[in-house]
């Protein structure tokens, strides 16, 4: 099935549209996991295994899909890759889709081999296998369309989906994204090709494999773009602990409260960290991380479009 | 020392400019090489590791840099990794420097992560522990200094290099690098933003630890930024199998004929898949190579200003 139309199924199931992304630090994990394992690199690697599947475990059944922040399982070289590569089997296997930001880019056949790498297959042997079977994986456009083809099309072959930095939510987003070039913002221009590049790639819910990362903390511009871009679905980062609110995300939604995902990471998968929530549940991290994943999902369905995923019957 | 004093000091002992780009794909390895694996990710990995070896024996004593894709090597897993992980300190036994190109690029902590990763050091039980140590980093700026900054950070402690992609050697390379925003183009906004970035940050040599990607398929272009980047040294790619020659890299070089290093990949480590190759060195696929690097470093030298490496006394 076509990724977004996955997608939908996925946030139309658990009714609500949260992203919830994994982003292991080793200062953060919860208290004592570290010590259980060996002071190297396989050792913290193991520890970020078994953070995942527990972060997993409570989540899987209550959100839509969960991201992994490539950048921190890199940090402890292939070991660290290895505890990625099994988290995102585990995720599968529990049902929950798994997308990776890892803002690839390259041109030609580098970027098909990222394109295979992530969402596709290589040759292995006598067959084509799948090496990290990842649903979408973020990139970045400043390459242009040679960046962006190989990864429509493996994306499209494969039933996968992409996300493409338009607006990113860092506050220093304005110095090239914000350029006026010919009469528009840059991130503007990044928009409309990608609005052309996304338009063959539609599935049956108007929306294309191809979306756009829409930083919350510039909320006129996700509404402008939701207007723009009807077609592209989002990924919106920056809710919680960047700043962003429920309000600040609330333009992502189209009328039926699909079209965006709304990402956060530390403030779920650390919820455990927080006084309030150390006083709650102690030692239950996995406790607190289920109850800042509902706080979250109040939080979109009272004050965002999001909540008309809560009338619909899921059976239909 | 300084990541472009070591640099320029390898650039003069080999007399060369060469950056020597290992892109291994299984269907260019050389023959026979898969077979004496098993036909899963991990077989390929070390064939991949094998070949990276082979390169490495030939190419370390004749040339400064080498420059691995990270794509390759991700596109086989975890495993692949660790090949990438063995060849890169293989490298570095063998004395050559190592760029990672993985256009790596995010914000705040998560580029901290990227930079720790591949350049600096994580915290591993007591201690800090270097991942993958590479000594210089692809990187792309489409954030801002959000994305900039921590890299710059870690680089400078860890006496480490980037490179930022700035104009990209493919023909969509325009569709947004060269819209015109402020009356200039978009890559000359972030050569400028970068010539800023870099200038705190130069060795004894003139030159910065933040470089810049700059492809030699478009000359003018080059010359125009070596001009206006004194302090930025640059990562050119597009020599040979890309359409560039050693007249169109020409322009990357100062008077001492150093601030460039010329990437070619295909053309020099998969040499040996050509007719004439073949017919000269049969099996000797290494010999193929080395070859390539040789004819390479001549054509350097009789056409642009690297051909001033060869003027001067090593030992000075």
């Amino acid at each position: 099935m076509h990724f977004a139309d996955r997608l939908n199924e996925a946030v139309k199931r658990v009714k609500n549209p949260i992203c919830v992304g994994i982003d292991p630090r080793p200062e953060d994990l919860p208290p004592g996991l570290l010590d259980q394992f060996s002071g190297d690199r396989r050792g913290v690697a193991e520890a970020f295994r078994v953070f995942g599947f527990g972060v997993i475990d409570v989540v899987a059944s209550v959100t839509p899909i969960v991201k992994f922040q490539a950048a921190f399982y890199e940090a402890y070289g292939p070991e660290g890759m290895g505890a990625l590569h099994a988290s995102a089997k585990y995720a599968q296997e529990k049902g929950v889709l798994v997308l990776i930001d890892g803002k690839r880019n390259d041109i030609g056949s580098t970027a098909e081999a990222y394109a295979r790498a992530y969402l596709g297959k290589v040759p292995m042997g006598e067959s084509f296998e799948p090496p990290w079977n990842a649903d979408g994986l973020t990139i970045n456009a400043y390459l242009g369309s040679d960046g962006i083809n190989p990864f429509l099309k493996i994306a499209k072959k494969e039933e996968k989906g992409l996300y493409a930095l338009v607006r990113t939510s860092n506050a220093s987003a304005i110095e090239f994204q914000d350029l006026v070039c010919d009469g528009k913002a840059l991130y503007r221009h990044v928009a409309d090709r990608l609005a052309g590049w996304a338009e063959p790639y539609r599935g049956d819910t108007r929306y294309s494999l191809l979306g756009a990362v829409v930083g919350a903390t510039y909320p006129e511009q996700l509404a402008e773009l939701r207007e723009s871009l009807p077609g592209v679905p989002f990924l919106v980062p920056g809710y919680g602990a960047q700043g962003g609110s429920a309000q600040d995300v609330a333009p992502g939604f189209d009328e039926q409260g699909l079209g965006a995902i709304i990402n956060s990471s530390r403030g779920l998968t650390f919820a455990y960290t927080k006084a309030a929530a150390k006083a709650r549940f102690g030692d239950n991290w996995q406790g607190a991380i289920e109850q800042a994943v509902k706080d979250m999902a109040d939080d979109l369905a009272a004050n965002t479009r999001a909540g008309k995923l809560r009338d619909s019957d899921p059976a239909k």
